[in-house]
């Protein structure tokens, strides 16, 4: 009932506060025989890296995970595997403002509500930092997904920033890793580009919409009706900074459908089922249809921002903030890998839980 | 781990198909001393119940629930709580066509797919009468925070139908009960009325929007950072049927707002923090701050309508298929008292989550 | 998290009270495609159904299984299965002394101090009737490890009642089931019929040491640390009423032993390792070796007693009480196909949980 | 359902190996505003730290546990805690026997026919070193039953080596800290370690049994019937290496008694309930009564011995092997720390688990 973990059978338990030593992820429940080193993970660590350019926050740090256990001869026994990052940049500076003053926008009257203290040091626990965790998580999750289903391939990118939003027709998967925002439209990325940059120097912030896909995802994964897929990528989605709504396939536009328009319709392919559109997003009923599954995730504009905002003290004064210090002008950008993370995640968990109940048996069509 | 239940400390497992014999939910850790009888219950699911109106599933069922435990002489006891419904209405009808053609749009045939064996009959398991036993279990949850938190208020209302959406100017609570869709706007029940009506006789169906809100909710629940409240509600929600899109507060629109515009300012009120506005949906870092708790959700329309679709069979042969029965033209109508019972199941949970580590110790302000 | 639940991924909630209206299991994950029937379960509650001798509680119980979901022609769908009892023997009797008195031994005082409430009807939820929706969900177990590891086989017995011990050289299988209290020793079973008649007769009880053996389990079963194999089968144990030990093999004459007489020798045989002894009991590292799981627990003699003895009242005075009724002078010889129950519901839960993280995969020896 | 946690609400996931860069424990669901330091956790870790003397292990390690995560200031957060100890002895040593020969009475054959894979060096996993995460877990523990129930104290001693057992008689709480086997009685002490001495030099080892008793437990903790008090003690001592027997209260002996004699009788004390006994060994139906809470279990002797034994090579062949080393010629006297660790979190588990449910609610007696 852990309040701090995540999934069922593939579990991953987050610790770690922004700048405290370090941080990391425990993983319980991973298979055994997965071949996996540090740099295998490091290289999904580095794609969420700040300080890679202008458009995101200027911290350095190097997030390099260690991998304290589990591993033996480059290869995981099944047994918990700690994934641990330390933060180098805890740079001392004077929290003072944020110590006593509570930000618009931001966890820390919360957490000072629930708990009768905090970590104000960049937001102690309620940072953005903890995704870190969850990538070395799911960097693990994508190794061991190696191993048990290679067909399956996980992209993650962004399908708005702000007021913008990608043209459709003009998507292109080779554009995704040529530019900062991993939008998959050439223009977009020059248009954005201009565009956040304006709202950096006014020392604004703008949200975003992060599209995952997930593909070659075998038909029969989910277990109705708690344990749904998409209840659980919902979960999954939810659960990181600064996400405010989640969506599958169709998502909140499924509601303007009619019955004829939003039911996929069905034929019979070389390899099985085929449908002839995916409102879906590759999930009925909680299970896998084994069409591409699809999960959009909006994440709010930071409100660590340059500009002066009302709020109140500690003891309840009233009093006006500006967020200094080195933050994301649009975090939805590093929110990519983040989702793809948890969405490798998600997808392990389920291979492992259906093959636990049913052990892979499957209703044969045709 | 139990795929097929919900909630840390207030623990619901549903189970039950369509047409067997019964369903229920067993709900377990429900403090002691709460006073509830069948008809506290029994109220919640009257308001779902079908057949009330031409706008719903003609399907006749009492939905009449039982207690088959853990309330002795009026009270709970702190042991589990069986809460029973028998289904009356097993009318026997050949099934074959279902039994033996996939629906599009419906779970037919990925239960088939994963499990090797389904029960067809009405959609078995995966049918939205397993959303009776939410609203019983949300009935029993109601019960319970009427002692542990009277203040609270819970009321859930539709804001879309299709290509209609509600006035926000136009909002009137004291509507919402007085309209067949729980909507809170005298003008678009009307309208709706009729939009709906040549939906149902052209034998089509259509999605929708609902929100629920809780208000009175107190400042401190939710446990970061897998037990958030809004990741709890998002699991909530997304795993009722049909359900593609939840959003908490300013939701999917979040993405286009600035940090300026998105952070509720805060000021200090006589009761405590007030805050400007509330984009936020009563939720911070997965706390609740005291203001509402506003939790939206889309529902995807009934694909089991009178128009001829494109399928397959069972042994691989294309096929069309014409869903007969009695269906809703906007299941979404019956899905208000399930959002309901959600929220409540998701507050009450985090109610005992947060006392069992908190205490309800607070940070004071002021 | 559920307190009333039992298992990783074949997982079971009991619910019901003594002189409720009904009681049962709601089981979750259970396997599809098992061939399971009333009859099945049934054969299993009729071995532990009060009534059947002098030596059990008279009280007249059918315990009749009903499947009310989650089996769909003949076999698990692989939803939840509901497994209902009802009771029968309701009789309306005057609780008033029990009422008002707590019972030396009983559960009475301490459900009252913690829930504040409590439902005294025959023990309530405290009573030994819980067991019967054990041995429900046991059979279905069975059922279940029928389909997945048919060369399983579980048998339970007693080795200790009181004073009077089995003679492990006259240990025979086949005297098992041929007398009232699962004794494998003819001469041991005609001195403890008069024994446990003279126990009966002074309106005294006794407990009593069961074992319960399961063969033909495979290497590799449990999850080191916390799921090792014996640390589910003590909890399963402990939790059963009355249970005051558990031990697994040796037990806990293990602390005798010194590391040479301890430890099992291994050799090379035709099916893979055997071992020289089985001082283990079947577990090593809390995974299963494949030798026989061995586990013994003891239950305590019924408190409810004919003998007087002093209590005190809710308001604290001082009382003197005798437990009339039709109680059990042993229960341990009811508590055999509980133990057994347990086991079966123990190894088919790891059994999933193995294939579920490992696939099956095992190390080659030789 | 994560298989290397242990824990409802206080819930504790351990990982590392014994001769991998660390070990720790990831501890979830800490109470916030509890005062703990490195050093408070310290000096349990020290009681249970080998090469104190010539009965443990003469490995030296410094056992020296970092705290990074979950405090701040002094005090925890109620974020998780991430407990580290560093293996500071890693000798490189040829572990080629071990490596290819499997220990008779260790894990190393399990293991390997589970994973396919497994660290050999020093057990890895199931190395008794994991027991110092439990020892870290246990001292957060006790500092939050510092705060929460600062009455409760928790004492671990043995009661048996071998073939000696203490003398209730002579028991005496004073002397457990004045003798290396933490023995209540100062003769045995002396008598056991000629005993043991003995043994160790004829490259033996030998079992034992250790009892943990918490004191000032209220009445009312424990969940039944799944979560019962004892249920998860006998968990939690079955999980520890090598332990092989859990006996509350009488324990197995409860078999031998009559129900008069084993029945404690209840009387009215200025401070409420009191007990002519303690049989229960302080649990009643899985609740705590008041009483002293009385928990025992048995570990076997070390199976890494002097003399040789038969076994057989991965590749099946027979072979003799002889265990060099450091090991502990009585692992159980380390493990009385670890005993009263498991007891620690235990207590503070339900302690957290009651006031969630009930609130702390009590029915009055008198």
């Amino acid at each position: 009932m852990s309040i701090n973990s995540f999934g069922h059978l593939f579990r991953l338990t987050t610790w770690g506060e922004s700048h405290g030593p370090a941080l990391g992820a425990t993983v319980d429940g991973c298979p055994p025989g997965v071949t996996v080193d540090e740099a295998m993970i490091q290289q999904w660590l580095d794609k969420r890296k700040p300080g890679q350019n202008k458009y995101t926050t200027q911290r350095r740090e190097a997030d390099e995970v260690k991998i304290l256990s589990g591993v033996f001869e480059g290869q995981t026994t099944g047994t918990p595997i700690q994934l641990m990052i330390e933060n180098i940049d805890q740079r001392s500076k004077d929290y003072g403002d944020i110590a006593e003053k509570f930000r618009p926008g931001h966890a820390d009257i919360t957490y000072w509500q629930k708990y009768g203290i905090r970590d104000y040091r960049g937001g102690g626990r309620s940072s953005a930092r903890e995704t870190a965790s969850r990538v070395a998580a799911g960097g693990l999750a994508r190794a061991a997904l190696a191993k048990l289903a290679p067909e399956i391939e996980i992209k993650g990118y962004m399908t708005r920033m702000g007021t913008h939003e990608i043209d459709r027709e003009q998507f292109d998967w080779d554009q995704i890793d040529q530019n900062p925002f991993w939008v998959p439209d050439a223009a977009a990325a020059e248009t954005w580009a201009s565009y956040l940059d304006g709202l950096r120097k006014s020392g604004s912030s703008v949200g975003a919409v992060i599209e995952v896909v997930a593909r070659g995802v075998p038909a029969g994964l989910g277990a109705p009706v708690y344990g749904k897929l998409d209840t659980d990528l919902a979960a999954a989605m939810m659960s990181i900074n600064a996400v405010k709504g989640v969506e599958i396939g169709e998502g909140m536009s499924a509601a303007m459908l009619t019955g004829e328009l939003n039911a996929d319709e069905i034929s019979m392919g070389p390899n099985g089922p085929e449908y002839s559109s995916n409102h879906s997003g590759g999930i009925l009923g909680g299970i896998s249809t084994g069409q591409d599954v699809v999960v959009r995730f909006a994440v709010k504009p930071t409100s660590s921002i340059l500009q002066t905002r009302k709020t109140i003290t500690k003891s309840g004064e009233a009093a006006e903030i500006i967020t200094k210090g080195r933050h994301d002008p649009c975090v939805g950008i590093r929110a990519v890998p983040v989702g793809e993370a948890m969405m490798a995640c998600v997808i392990l968990d389920h291979l492992l839980l259906d093959r636990g109940q049913t052990g892979g048996v499957r209703g044969p069509i045709g």
